[in-house]
C-alpha cells in the first residue's frame, strides 16, 4: 500500500490543484431541486447525500481530495452516519482522497478504536477514509495508536497545530519556554512526520493550519519541513491566495487549501448566482472551485508545479 | 427542563454513589452467552448493544450515570452508531444519566452542529445525550455553541483539563506566565460554570480531571469550585478510591468517577470470574460496581452524602 504522502503528491501534482472541497452541507445551502420536502432525520440525510455527491461530480477532475465534516453528518444521528459511509466509498471511487474532518482524541486503546474504524481502506476499515484529522491536547500516547494504523493502512494524519478561529490564540498562543503552545506541537508534529517521510520527502504525520495566520503559516512551515499542511481558513473565513502563499514549499508542494462554503454554495453567491442560479449549481460548484484552483497559481507556488 | 447540573446532584444524592459506568465495550471482553458468531460490524454491534443493555440493567438501581465511549461504537461504522442511539435511548428509559463520551471539539457552526446532533433531550437531538465530553484546544469560540445548546436543552459539558494518561503532560504540564496550561484552561472552565449555575451551586460546564493525578485533583477542586469534575483513570488506568478523594466538596458532592473495565468485564477477573463465571457476568458486573460505591463511600467525602 503507497504511503498517503506519496498519493497526496501525486495527486496534487496531476491535479495541478492544491484544492481540497469541504464537504460541510447545510439545510439552508441545498439547491431547490435537492431541499428535502420534510424535515425529518432521515430525509434530510438522503438529501446531504445526493448533494454531496453531485459536489463530488462536479469537482472530482479538478481536485485531489475532499474533506467532510463529521459534524454536519452525526447532527442527523445514525442516518446521518450512514449517508457519510456512502459519500466516502463514493468519493473515493470518482479518484479522489478522502479527509474525514474529524479531530478524535483519546488515548490507548481509544484511540486505536477511532483509527481502526476511521483509517482506510474500505473493507478494512467500515467508513475507510484516506485520512483523519486529529487534536493534540492528549500528548504523544493519544496520537501514537493513529500513527500505527495509519501506516499500516496508508492514511494519514493532519494534527491541529494552529486553528483558523479567532478563539485559537486563547491557548495555542500561550508562551512557555519562550515558545507559543502550537509551536511545541508543531515541533513534535515534525519530529513524528519525519519519521513516518514517503518517497516524496512528507511524512503521513500532517498539521492544521489556519490560512487566517499567514505570518505563523510561514514561520511553521521552515519550522516543519516534512510536515503536509491542510490549511482551513481560505474564502468564507477571509484567507486569500496571497495569505496561503507562505505555507507552500518552493516546488508548489507541502500544503493544501481548504474552501467549503464558498465552493458547496457558490449558486447563492455573487458572481455564480447571477450565472448560474439554483438550477445549474453544479456548474456554479464546478467554477468557484476552477477559479480558486486559477487564483493559487496565480499568487502561490502551486504555479510551479509540473504541467499534466 | 432543569439544569443538568441539578440532574446529576440529584441523581448522585438519591444513589448515594458518584460513580459512572464506562460503557467502553471490546469484543475480547464479551461473556461466552453474548460473543457473536461471525466478526461482520453488524453482528459485533449487535452484540456490543445485547451486553450493554445486560450492563445497564445490572447496574441501572445503583449508579447516576453511564458514559458510552464514541470510539468503540464508531469502529464498527454505521451499525456502530445505530447500536449507540439505541443504548442511550435504553439507558435514560432505566433513569440513568447518559454522558457521551466523544471529545468533541470544532469551530463556530460546526461545534453547533457537533451540539445540536449530541445534547439531549432524545425527540430534540437525534442522539439525545445529556453531556458530552469536549476538548478545549480550539478556545473559546469553539465551546460556545455547545454551551449555548447545552443550557436551551438542559444538558451539560465536561472540557478535558487534566487527562489521565501519561501522555498528558507533554502539552497540559507546559507552564506559560507562571501557571500549567490546564490550569489555564481550568480556570476558564471556572468562568464558564460560575455563569451557568444551577441550584446545586455546580455549572453545566464540568471537567474531566484525571484519577491518576491526585494532587492536580485535590489542587483544580480548589481552583474550580463550581465545576463538577468527571474523573477517570480509576481502578485499571491505577487511581485509588483515596487518589480521588480530593476531587469531592466537603458534602460529597463536586465530582462522579469513572470505571469501565474493571465493572464491564469483571466476569474476567478476580474475585468476580471464581465467584460468578462467564455465565453469571451481570451478578460479577453489579457486584463490581457495588465494591466500587463502597469504597468510595469509605474513602471519600462520598460517605457523607444524605441517606436515601
Amino acid at each position: 500500500m503507497k504511503a498517503f504522502s506519496d498519493r497526496l503528491a501525486e495527486a496534487v501534482r496531476r491535479t495541478k490543484a492544491p484544492v481540497v472541497v469541504g464537504l460541510d452541507p447545510r439545510l439552508e445551502g441545498l439547491p431547490t431541486a435537492i431541499a428535502p420536502k420534510e424535515k425529518f432525520p432521515a430525509a434530510v440525510a438522503l438529501a446531504f447525500e445526493r448533494f454531496c455527491q453531485g459536489v463530488i461530480d462536479a469537482v472530482a477532475r479538478h481536485v485531489p481530495a475532499v474533506k467532510p465534516q463529521a459534524a454536519f453528518f452525526e447532527q442527523l444521528g445514525p442516518p446521518g452516519m450512514q449517508a457519510l459511509a456512502n459519500l466516502i466509498a463514493y468519493a473515493q471511487k470518482q479518484g479522489l482522497l478522502v479527509i474525514l474532518d474529524g479531530k478524535r482524541n483519546d488515548i490507548g486503546s481509544t484511540a486505536a478504536a477511532y483509527a481502526d474504524g476511521w483509517l482506510g481502506p474500505g473493507g478494512v476499515s467500515p467508513w475507510g477514509a484516506d485520512a483523519l484529522t486529529v487534536n493534540p491536547y492528549l500528548g504523544e500516547d493519544a496520537i501514537q495508536p493513529f500513527i500505527e494504523t495509519a501506516k499500516a493502512r496508508g492514511a494519514g494524519l493532519f494534527v491541529l497545530v494552529k486553528t483558523s478561529n479567532p478563539g485559537s490564540r486563547q491557548f495555542q498562543d500561550l508562551v512557555a519556554d519562550g515558545v507559543p503552545l502550537y509551536q511545541h506541537v508543531g515541533r513534535w508534529v515534525q519530529q513524528l512526520a519525519g519519521r513516518t517521510l514517503g518517497q516524496c520527502g512528507y511524512g503521513l504525520v500532517g498539521a492544521v493550519v489556519g490560512a487566517t495566520y499567514p505570518a505563523q503559516l510561514t514561520e511553521l512551515r521552515s519550522l516543519m519541513p516534512q510536515v503536509w499542511f491542510l490549511v482551513p481558513g481560505y474564502g468564507a473565513q477571509g484567507g486569500t491566495a496571497r495569505d496561503v502563499a507562505g505555507a507552500f514549499d518552493p516546488q508548489g508542494l507541502g500544503a493544501i487549501v481548504v474552501s467549503a462554503r464558498a465552493i458547496l454554495f457558490a449558486h447563492q453567491q455573487s458572481p455564480y448566482r447571477e450565472q448560474f442560479g439554483s438550477s445549474r449549481w453544479q456548474e456554479a460548484v464546478e467554477a468557484a472551485a476552477c477559479d480558486m484552483i486559477a487564483q493559487l497559481r496565480a499568487e502561490t507556488p502551486a504555479s510551479r508545479l509540473p504541467p499534466s
